[in-house]
């Protein structure tokens, strides 16, 4: 029965081929030295991040996919007995085994850069942006499919010797979602399945491997005179495969939603057991069960790995920029609200507090100076100039309303472009506000839009009394919080630790989330439980379970330990 | 562990209440009496559909949720070894045993009404809506459940009786989503369970159980004066609880999307196993893993019992209505699909044809005359009126330039409600239209937008070629169409079945779906292998498999046998 779907996929990727879009004259194998190249120049670019860094290439962080196999024999969903699942004790093959997996890999693969056991490339794949806090594990072979087939066979290949699988794309992750195994792995890199396969203009979608980046999807629609694009907007260097699996969003979603919502249609998917199915067919719509799609966004790859996609795209308009400065976050939060309510154009809502306007007067891309206090960025969207006009006046009464005072509004798209660059640089900026040999700490969490004034005012306090440096920026529309701490060595890196994990307490606490966007790898499962519940995790780890019972996708990550340390 | 999270989740409910709203002065079991009374008056006035029929409180049709427990032994998802799981043929024991379960449901609530064995009652949520092609089979019990306890105690109780529960609230649902069991089976009806539990303004989001009907919150919230509604608009009887349940949606989907987006930020859910979770927390986003929530949109109850739920609120806006006149329906769904990429305020956009022209000439409720020719209706949206009228402006440009005749646009309030009244009343006078005696098939499929003329097209053909009347009525933004097939006999309702079997084919040949927003039930659960193919229902059936190892939640229902007759 399996042999029907896929056989069903096979046509369908043929006749998708045939109509295709390919942006790598090179065919699958001959693109493979000349991609390896790729990957091997931008690693030096990314150690330490600078703009040039940020290439449609990034090496560091990475992403995966899930599918479905079979069921495991359990009673229910106790803890107990989930100590004896997969999802918690998977059991893998010897060192031997894997060296062996190594070889049938090198031999299904032949030709040059389609197997890579370089010690540069195994570490460049397995270790965390430099700006995090969790260390790496290098994989012990990198493989870089470029079709389906190709991820079907290196899957096959993992289950006959019992070897986990950690995929890869785009590598943005900031909590450890891809980083290697202690005791060895197979990382698959999908980020040369980058094509994109097709473009239905007048049902507003995008069909594309994972390897897309959105930024490149977007330059593609541009370039093609195309007035549509994916809102979606996480790091730069995201793609569309990573953005799936950690349930991504980015300054867009206070008017786009989240990659949680209805803009990923479909999704091409090999399963842990090797099989391939595809999610659902193209329409907007279906309410034929529930959207097996849902199922792997956020998953983190531990359910299988995507290798095609329908994405929804929506058209392109005009917009405009302006920034209000706030006495504190209270009011400026209070105006949010009800900026929220009245219906406007409004794309992207940014918090950006005193200490962040601070590094961005001394460090800052533009010449412009701030009052350093809190401030709110925003973007507006309208069909028209007239529509951005009666917008921006609706929101500048709201903000004098509550106490905003000085109103900055670009008065062409140039000066637009130029003020929101001072938000797009936070990451730089930050990193140069902490001095010489400085590392930023980047993560977030995200609560109830009236919560963030209670959980940012704790947060400043707390990140003051530890003595470090901490810029915030929030996407306020979302009551999603970002703060960038800042860190010289291995002391302050603890007390940053320190720092985060009381954070997330506290967004927990106010009915919130230990991650609104960055996701769980290995940073935040021990949070898991008492965010979610023990029922629910127990849930989440009896479809692991059911999914991939040998648990060979992404071992050790999204799933908290059966008793994590803070319920001791 | 379990009992960890039931406790965290009573302490939850205890907090909530005390804060609750309760729109019921009757406390839990005092209300019973009442409540049943409310009942079995709505049962006549449901029999021939009428205006009057449509209270909050409509018997016919019924909606279900999902939970999860174990997981069960097996290799992987061949229908072969699918045949022996739960989903398709769960071991239920005998009549003897359902009547020991009986005697105990009412030992559990001896408040009078609270457990009903009437014959009106049992057949009465056992049958389907009036206007469905589906025939209905009694319950043999059904139980009126007031709290998450409640629920909880019948589900213990189907699980030591090991007797099948259809959980039924707005009684809406066209495709038999609600319907007995052949054998006999527990009716847990939830519509009692009606409370708007908590709003939160400054949040745009409302805390409720599952019983509470759509347009009960949204007067609420008039009532109160917040500015505030949930823009989902399904049948105006429908329940939050159903509305989840079949992953729904309704003529706003356009702007707002629909229950598989991001409406439903969290749900209280008792699973299969009588374990109580909360799937989220109440913050917008989370990247905490794969949300929990989605799992349970359009599972049609197979997997659980929704008890409470948080859902997104949306502002409300000026709005006004514009109804545009066409040569034929390609040049209405060109000028659609570039409407949509104006990025322009469009609430609504309704495709009706020329014979829901003709029928709304001879039966609407307003005077207004239409030429008998396909037509676009608008709703218009914005914060201002000048918005309105700039959206008018360039959608009537766009109308024109694709050939739109007679272009009508509301010139105040009372008359936009006038207008889009003759839409809203397409079921009444489609029946009409039909004449003495005549029944209304309604059902629906999805395309994608480009795809729908050929629908319609070849559709309209095979209707006039059946000899039968077929007024259509599409949500042309969504590529999502209805069909009201007019049947008087046995003979003509025959002719109906081959008719709307014809049009899923045709739909998903076109990349679409066999339903958009109406839900599988047991109407179109044969068509799932061809939708989605066997490795995606194989994968529905493992979660189906791992959540209700039983089989006891709506057995028949949604997943398809292993193999459909169309295989055969």
């Amino acid at each position: 029965m399996a042999g029907t779907s896929w056989t069903k996929w096979r046509a369908l990727a043929v006749r998708r081929n045939a109509s295709g879009i390919a942006r790598d004259a090179n065919g699958p194998r001959s693109s493979h030295k000349m991609f390896m190249g790729r990957r091997l120049q931008s690693t030096a670019a990314e150690v330490t991040p600078k703009a040039g860094g940020w290439g449609t290439y990034s090496l560091v962080g990475g992403c995966l996919l899930s599918g479905l196999v079979g069921y495991q024999l359990a009673s229910n969903t106790k803890s107990e007995d989930v100590k004896r699942n997969a999802a918690d004790s998977p059991k893998f093959r010897s060192p031997e085994d894997f060296r062996k997996a190594i070889d049938e890999l090198k031999a299904t693969f032949p030709s040059e850069g389609a197997v890579s056991t370089n010690p540069d490339d195994l570490q460049a794949h397995g270790f965390s942006a430099a700006n995090t806090y969790h260390k790496g594990v290098p994989h012990s072979v990198v493989v870089y499919p470029l079709s389906t087939e190709d991820v079907v066979k290196i899957v096959k290949i993992a289950n006959k010797f019992l070897m986990p699988i950690v995929a890869y794309s785009g590598a943005t992750s900031l909590e450890g979602q891809f980083i290697g195994r202690q005791g060895g792995g197979i990382c698959v890199d999908v980020s040369g399945m980058d094509k994109i396969i097709a473009i239905h203009e007048s049902d507003s979608d995008i069909v594309c491997q994972p390897g897309a980046g959105w930024m490149d999807i977007n330059e593609t629609l541009k370039e093609k005179g195309i007035p549509l694009f994916f809102p979606i907007d996480p790091a730069p260097s995201a793609t569309v495969g990573e953005m799936l699996s950690t349930g991504c969003s980015g300054t867009n979603a206070v008017r786009y939603g989240t990659a949680k919502g209805e803009w990923f249609l479909n999704a091409t998917i090999v399963l842990p057991s090797g099989e391939v199915i595809k999610t659902r067919q193209r329409s907007r719509k279906s309410s034929a069960g529930f959207d097996v799609t849902k199922l792997f966004i956020g998953a983190e790859g531990t359910l299988g790995i995507v290798t095609e996609l329908t994405i929804r795209l929506a058209p392109v308009l005009p917009t405009t920029v302006a920034i209000a400065q706030f006495p504190d976050v209270r009011k400026a939060t209070e105006a949010v609200e009800e900026i929220l309510n009245k219906g406007v154009g409004i794309q992207c809502i940014e918090l950006c507090d005193a200490a962040f306007m601070d590094a961005t007067n001394l460090y800052g891309p533009s010449a412009r100076k701030y009052a350093v206090t809190d401030h709110l960025f925003f973007k507006f969207q309208g069909p028209t100039q007239t529509s951005l006009k009666e917008t921006a006046r609706i929101v500048q009464e709201v903000v004098k309303k509550h106490g905003g005072g000085k109103w900055m509004q670009a008065k062409d798209e140039e000066e637009a472009a130029d003020m929101w660059n001072d938000r797009k640089n936070a990451h730089y900026t930050g990193i140069m506000y902490g001095g010489q040999g400085c590392k930023g700490i980047a993560t977030d969490v995200c609560v109830p839009v009236s919560k963030l004034p209670d959980l940012v005012y704790e947060t400043q306090k707390d990140i003051e009394n530890s003595g470090l440096k901490g810029p915030i920026v929030g996407h306020a529309g979302d009551g999603n919080f970002h703060s960038l701490l800042l860190v010289k060595n291995e002391e302050e890196m603890a007390v940053a630790r320190d720092v985060v994990h009381r954070m997330v307490e506290r967004a927990i606490a106010l009915d919130g989330t230990c991650t609104g966007e960055h996701g769980v790898g290995i940073g935040k499962r021990d949070y898991l439980y008492e965010e979610l519940g023990e029922g629910t995790v127990g849930l989440m780890k009896t479809i692991k379970n059911a999914i991939d019972p040998k648990g060979l996708f992404n071992p050790g990550k999204l799933y908290p330990d059966p008793k994590p340390s803070k319920r001791d």
